[in-house]
This record gives C-alpha cells, sequence and structure tokens, in this order.
C-alpha cells in the first residue's frame, strides 16, 4: 500500500506514488468490475494516454469504465485503501490536460454514465448523468422549447462530467455565463467512497456552499455520478452585427464600451486580421479582410428585443469607429457570420502543422495591449500566433503556430503560451478563461497566488480527499514547484482601485 | 493559552473555550487598538448581547472596533495565539443568531470599516468595505442609473459584510438573486492573520473557486475586509399585479404555473388571510380581505417589455383561477401594493407581543400542503400563524405568533419553528432561505445533512481555520448534537426524480 507524506498532503511537495502494485491492484479491481469495464494492456490503455491536450502523454496504469454509482463508490474505496491515485475522465476532449492520467494510477472513464435521467419541463431542470454529451442535452429538450445554454466549441463530444470539472464556457456565456452557472446541483463519491451533494435546486443552499468550489475542480475533490442542469429557453430570434475595424485597439475599446453601455450581447467576440485570413480562405465567411480586427456581436430575445438591442449595439459600434457594420439579414447569413469564427481552431490547423491554444483572460479594456505585446512575442519566439478573443468576457485564445516536428518548436511555443498567461496576471486578468488549469498552465498559478492561498487549497483539498489520491498533480502548484519555477505571488492582491485595470 | 481538542475539530463535539483568561486577553488586545476601540466593561457588552434574534442574548467577553485591515490581522492572529474565539458582527440585524456573541471570545465589530472605496461605473463594480450599509450602496450609485440589487428588509441598517455573512436576499432576489449572485469578490482576513481573497472580476476563477463557500458561511472561514459588489441597471418602468385566490392552494398552484411559463417576475410574493388582515388595518393597502390569499407580482424592464409580461402573468393568473386582478396604473399605486408586504413584520409585532419568524425553503408546488400542515402545527401548539412568503423562491417566512411573558409560549413558538423546517425539509426542501442558520437552525442541520457531509464542512472550516476560533458553534451542527438531538438524515439524498418535489 502506497502512503503519501504529510510533505505532500499539506501541498510542499508531490506525493510518490512508484510503490503501487499494478498486478495487485489489478486483481482487486476485477473482483469490482464485470468483464470489459477494466484494462490494463498497453493496447488497450493507448486511446487514454491524453485529453485534448496531446502535448502531454501518459499511458495510465488501468482504465476502468464503470456502469454503476455503486461501481464508482467500490473503486473509489478500493483505490483509497491501496493508496492508487485515480484520475476521473469524461470525452477526453479538455484543452489542459486536467484528465491527463497517472503512470500510477486508475484512468475512472465516466463515458458508460450516459443517461439523461428526468427532464422537469416546468421547473426547467434536467438530471443526467455526467457522460452525456453536452450536445445531448439540448437536443433532448429541444422540442420543449429549451437548451443548456453553455456551449464550448467540443460541445458535440464533450461530457457534461467534463464540462463540471473544468468549468466550461463557450461562446454565449457572457450572457448566459459559465458552467458553474447553469449547474445546480452536483451528486458526487469522495475518494473515501461518500456519496456528497453540492448545491441546491433552492435559491440558497444551507452550510457551506461548496458547488461552485466542486465546479472546476478538475475531479480533485469528489468524482460526479449526477449533475441536476439548468435548461433555458430558446431566444424567438438571433441576429448578429459584424463590425470592423482599423485598429485592434479601436475595437477593443469597443467591446468595452458595449458593455459599459448596459449591454449584455449573447455573444461578443473579436478576431484579429491572421485569424480572419486564416478562416475566410477555409469557410468564406464573408468578412473584410482589409479589418485590422472584426467584432461579432450578438442579440438575442424577442424581436422587439431584438431590434431595440441592435440599434442600440450599431451606435455604440460607430460611436467606436467601427470602419464597417453589416447586420444579419437572415438566419443563414447570421450562422456564415459565425461559421469563420468557430472554424478558427481547424483554421489554423490548416495553416500549421500544430496550434497551442491560449486561455487567459484579461480586462476588456486591456485588449489592445495585449495585442501589441503578443506581436512583440511573435518576434521574440520567431513563431507566428493569431488571435481569436471572447472578448465581452476578456477571455482570449491565442492560437501559437509551430510544427512539433522542428526541434524547440513546442518548447518554444509553451514558452509563448507562459509569457501570455503571466502578462494576463499582470494586467490584472487570471490565468484561465473556460478551459481549467490542468497541468497546463500550473506553473502559471503560481503568478496568480499566495502561499497562504496556495496552502488553503490543499487544505480544502484534504478535507474531501484527505489522502491525496484523486488526480494528484494537476490544477494547483506545490510550493515547491513554484520556488523551482521561481514566481509565488508575495502578498495578496488588491481589490482593483480605479486606476487599476477593471473588467 | 486555550487549546481544541481533536474531537472538537473534527465536529464531533463543542469545543470547550473556559480557560480563555479574559485580563490578558484585554492587555494583549489595547496595545493593539487605540483607545476607544476596545470595550470589556459589562455596560459597554450590554448593546452587542444579541443580534436580530433577541431570543438569544449573551454578552461577548470583549467588543474590538478595529478600523483598518492591519488592525483585524493583528487582532485575528493574537486570538489564534491566545485560543481565543472571535465572533465578527455587521449591524447585528441578522435574524438567525449568527452574530450572537461567544461567552469567552472576542466581538469583532466592523462597524467602523464604512467607506465606499471606488465605483466603477463603466464595468458596474462597487468596491466597499464590509461595514457599509447595503442601501448606502444604491444611494451612491442612484445619479449613474445603478443599484445594488439584493434588497432585505432590513436595508437601511444592515452591511454587505452581515449580507456577505449570511447571504442575505430580499423582495427581488427571483430575479436579481441572493448575495451569492451579486457579489464578484471577497478580501478577507483567516485566523490566522493571512489575507485571502475569494472569487475574481473575470468570469472564470482559477483554482477552487471559494466564494460561495466564503458567503453564507456566517463569518466562520474568514473575516472579510473588502467586497466588490456588482451593481445592476435600475429599470425604467415596474409595474406590480395583485391578484386575489379564494383558496390558497390555488395560490401556490398560480405560483409555479408563472415561473413554469418562462416568467421571472422581479418579485412574487403571496401572503395569507391572516397576514393581510393584519397589515391592511395597519398599512391601508387596499388587500381584498375576503381572499384567501393573494400574490403580488411585478415586472420591470423597458415599458415594451414590462406591458408584454404583464399580459402574459395576467392570463396565466386568469387560467390559474384568480377572483381579482388589479395592475397598479401609476408608482404610487405599486408602491401601496408593497407597502402591505412590507409592513408584514411590523403588522406582526402590532397583533403580538412577540413573533418568531421562520426561514424554510421548499418547492413552490408544495406551498399549500405547507399551510395547511401550519394550520395544525396552530392547534398543536395554541399559537397563531401569519404566513407571508417569497413564494416565487418557495421561501416561506411564517411568523409565528406569541408571548415571551406567558411561561411555555416562546418554547412552543420554537417548536412550532422546528417542526415547519423539519417538514420543509421533509417536502424536499431546506431549513434556510435568506437569514442564515446561526444559532436558530442548527438543530434542523442535522435533518438536512449526513455525517460524511457534516464531517467535511467541518474539514472546509479547518482547511480556513485550523483552530477553530472562528464563530464556533455556529451554523454547522456538531455531530453529538445531533445525536443528542436525535436526527440525522442517514444517505445522501436523491437528486429528485419527476415525482418527487421539484423547485
Amino acid at each position: 500500500m502506497a502512503s503519501i507524506t504529510d510533505a505532500a498532503l499539506a501541498g510542499e511537495v508531490e506525493a510518490d506514488f512508484s510503490a503501487v502494485d499494478k498486478a495487485r491492484v489489478v486483481e482487486a479491481l476485477s473482483r469490482l468490475l464485470p468483464a470489459g469495464a477494466l484494462m490494463f494492456e498497453t493496447e488497450d490503455l493507448r486511446p487514454y494516454e491524453c485529453d485534448g491536450l496531446s502535448a502531454y502523454r501518459q499511458l495510465p496504469m488501468v482504465v476502468a469504465l464503470p456502469t454503476t454509482e455503486e461501481q464508482v463508490v467500490g473503486i473509489l474505496k478500493l483505490c483509497h485503501e491501496m493508496g492508487v491515485p485515480v484520475v476521473a475522465r469524461g470525452a477526453g476532449t479538455g484543452l489542459s490536460g486536467g484528465a491527463l492520467p497517472h503512470q500510477f494510477g486508475v484512468l475512472l472513464s465516466m463515458a458508460r454514465f450516459n443517461r439523461i435521467l428526468s427532464v422537469d419541463v416546468p421547473a426547467r431542470v434536467a438530471h443526467v448523468q455526467p457522460g452525456v454529451r453536452n450536445l445531448a442535452i439540448s437536443e433532448a429538450v429541444a422540442h420543449h422549447g429549451l437548451y443548456y445554454a453553455p456551449d464550448p466549441s467540443s460541445q458535440i463530444a464533450c461530457t457534461i462530467g467534463g464540462n463540471v470539472a473544468e468549468n466550461s464556457g463557450g461562446v454565449h456565456c457572457l450572457k448566459y455565463g459559465l458552467t458553474v452557472h447553469n449547474v445546480l446541483r452536483v451528486r458526487g463519491v469522495t475518494i473515501e467512497g461518500d456519496i456528497v451533494e453540492f448545491g441546491s435546486l433552492a435559491p440558497d443552499v444551507p452550510g457551506y456552499d461548496l458547488l461552485a468550489a466542486m465546479i472546476g475542480s478538475e475531479g480533485m475533490l469528489a468524482v460526479a455520478t449526477e449533475v441536476a442542469v439548468k435548461l433555458t429557453p430558446k431566444p424567438q430570434l438571433a441576429q448578429c452585427v459584424l463590425a470592423a475595424f482599423d485598429d485592434v485597439v479601436r475595437a477593443g475599446d469597443a467591446v468595452a464600451a458595449i458593455i459599459a453601455a448596459g449591454i449584455i450581447p449573447a455573444g461578443l467576440e473579436m478576431m484579429d486580421q491572421p485569424a480572419t485570413a486564416a478562416v475566410e480562405e477555409f469557410v468564406h465567411a464573408g468578412y473584410p479582410l482589409d479589418a485590422k480586427a472584426i467584432l461579432l456581436c450578438e442579440s438575442d430575445g424577442t424581436p422587439e428585443e431584438v431590434a431595440e438591442e441592435i440599434e442600440r449595439m450599431r451606435a455604440v459600434l460607430e460611436q467606436g469607429g467601427a470602419t464597417e457594420i453589416r447586420v444579419s439579414r437572415d438566419e443563414a447569413e447570421r450562422l456564415r457570420f459565425w461559421a469563420g469564427r468557430k472554424a478558427a481552431f481547424p483554421a489554423a490547423g490548416r495553416i500549421s502543422p500544430d496550434y497551442y491554444c491560449m486561455d487567459g483572460t484579461i480586462p476588456r479594456k486591456r485588449v489592445g495591449e495585449m495585442l501589441s505585446a503578443i506581436q512583440e512575442m511573435e518576434k521574440k519566439y520567431g513563431l507566428r500566433c493569431i488571435n481569436v478573443f471572447h472578448a465581452g468576457d476578456g477571455n482570449l485564445h491565442p492560437l501559437i503556430l509551430f510544427d512539433a516536428n522542428q526541434p524547440g518548436e513546442l518548447e518554444r511555443a509553451e514558452a509563448f503560451g507562459a509569457d501570455i498567461l503571466e502578462l494576463s496576471v499582470a494586467l490584472g486578468g487570471t490565468v484561465t478563461g473556460e478551459h481549467g488549469v490542468g497541468v497546463e498552465k500550473i506553473n502559471q498559478m503560481c503568478s496568480q497566488f499566495t502561499k497562504p492561498e496556495i496552502a488553503t487549497f490543499f487544505r480544502v483539498k484534504a478535507a474531501f480527499d484527505p489522502a491525496g489520491l484523486l488526480n494528484p498533480g494537476k490544477a494547483i502548484p506545490t510550493l515547491n514547484r513554484c520556488a523551482e519555477y521561481g514566481r509565488l505571488r508575495v502578498s495578496g492582491g488588491q481589490l482593483p482601485h480605479p486606476e487599476l485595470p477593471r473588467f
């Protein structure tokens, strides 16, 4: 049985699980699970070696595919007794390596938890298992005029359990919120096999409200087995404004001006010229290629609300110096406007062998500054970067283009990405937007938090997982790692004052 | 120096602080605080002996009135070193005894933290100290067309720090949310004197998102020193529908029907006949006294939105069997409709020497059932009860009328209240709505949570407050208390299925 030192539990150093005995674990798990629900041969493990952040790869020791909550309880209790790490996995579409397997651990695939348990139409709540795909919820309730609002670009494939783990967003989260704003309750199992519930269908939650802590915790507190999600009425109409700018800073300022005018668009996206060029030759969205930046600004609601809001948007955009404004005339044109934005990632893949998508968040007012800095970084690292932003949220998705087959390019891309994240923090922002921290941004977490804050995170984890077995080494850096990385925020940040950046 | 046993830290038994040495604590604190910021004579302590739940009274050992965050850090570090409990207090308007002093503890009044630090109009955020009054925020930003949405009935007096501690609500929280939905970031100090920040101005929060855990934690995790609140644009227009029903169950069903129709009223309140009778003779709101129940259903927004929503409300209410429907014709009439509802508590005080306000939450569909059960309880306990509900939220405020000077009446009122809370849980609801747990509902928390859940709460507390000194004995019951109370939920509740109650 592996044991974890106090220093590891306190978050000082990484835990060492090398003493885990694979044969004993396989033997014990095989008594809990039916045939076909346990895999431990290398060729069977291969499909699980990475998630959507394929730069990081690691074969798990074994893969378990439970079907029932009782099996999850059994697996977790067993791993707790034997001191075995457990990494839960949804569809494996995550972009920060949150589901990267542990060499000495169980990869717990929740893929078979794929049932929608019930839909309460009057209360607009669906109770689903965590392996249900994000889009499957919307499809199942479409005939009631409802949908599940968060729409990560992987929504065809990604699961609601994975969305809970990473607090996923999407292009509509400015108006409709991230996962944390659209999940009411999560039922989960702790590593000790206890069933705990987070959140409530009631407005207030008695006791400590730990739902938000569970959401985005990357499977480090408990393994979700049921999720109650909020359903949203489908808007009667959506219309999209495409605005072109001859200057990226001006485009960034227009974003801030729209929000300052009290408008909450259903989507507010920005693409720079290299990004529009990349997508245009791919999907022919009709973007103005001479613009330094374009904004897509969507309104939804009743036809009257949309008409009124579009006019307000147009006024702010004109005032903000837009060189061209087009309003989608019908649904086909609206979808064409969005097709370009949605094709940005594949377009990057088309013009470059590899790309690295970053996910920092900055105050809206600093978008222009960040874009200038990224241009400098392109020179510094000798790599190109195309930029698409969830601009209304200040959430950046720079796509750093590189070729992993060229020696040193991956490392340069990673250093480029780290620079962007650290600049995000320095500009008053954060290292994440909607993709989680995982393994990708764990070093940059050192810039974001102070030593007491990191120590508190480890103690919160210990409150749920006293042996430190759930997804060890993810999301929260050890103090030792931060010392080696050479950065740790020194004092608690001040709440921003007027002269400081704002969102 | 007092020390706390492991059993107390694990939440098994109450901690014993009787070894705290008042003279030494006073001497040490007097070196940290200027004259006038420390009180320890009985006559000076008297104003702090209770909060708004005056049935519970306890003199603190000392009262500290810091002015700066440095003083708060100093006081907390000192109390940590000396093993002294600390109870933070805002305006003392809380209704569940969350700020009830500790006999051997420091009562930490945050009253002098009363500055609005900055207002960021374009971002619609105000940065305030915790002792700022709720209404003072709205007053300070009114000329920008903004306000702070949560409006507890004590909003003239209560502070934002107290609102954070209790996750306070108000009549508009159905549409605009509780405190947890309107606070973006809290800066606080742990008992060890570390400054920690909860939440973020960005949409996603890196690391564990502990803001929601801090809000409603009744000063048991950290002491807030700065709060960033969201500001909301004032609606152009508000109009209110008053609907009368000849049956309380029908009125309850109409509430559920409004929500099911996809309408989110700005307020949706219900009063039963005894409540309307009590307020009518007091404020002459013009309520129909022959109705068994009335609903107040408010719409706000642009004039077009309000007109359209009022018509939809009217249709649902007519369909639901309303015997009379009145729509406020002007602002004076709208305020008159609300005057009755807002006078419910003082009206109860007018017709009875004492009243006890309960605060459970139940699924909307069960309102009729709860009212019938309360009628039975009135007979059982020989006490009258008038009922006002935040019906849209399912949040009940039964006002149990009693006379504390009559032997046994207070005890009967408390038992009556406990019955209501336990029935709330049995109906699929919770023991709190917007007043917190404090000392008032601590026994009923045993009915709400399982043993592993309560143990987890204590471990989360220990993550912030390893010595168990912040507001000990509040909100989360010890396992020993639950054993004595004779109720502890046996297994994790199921997420509701269609046949079960819903919100």
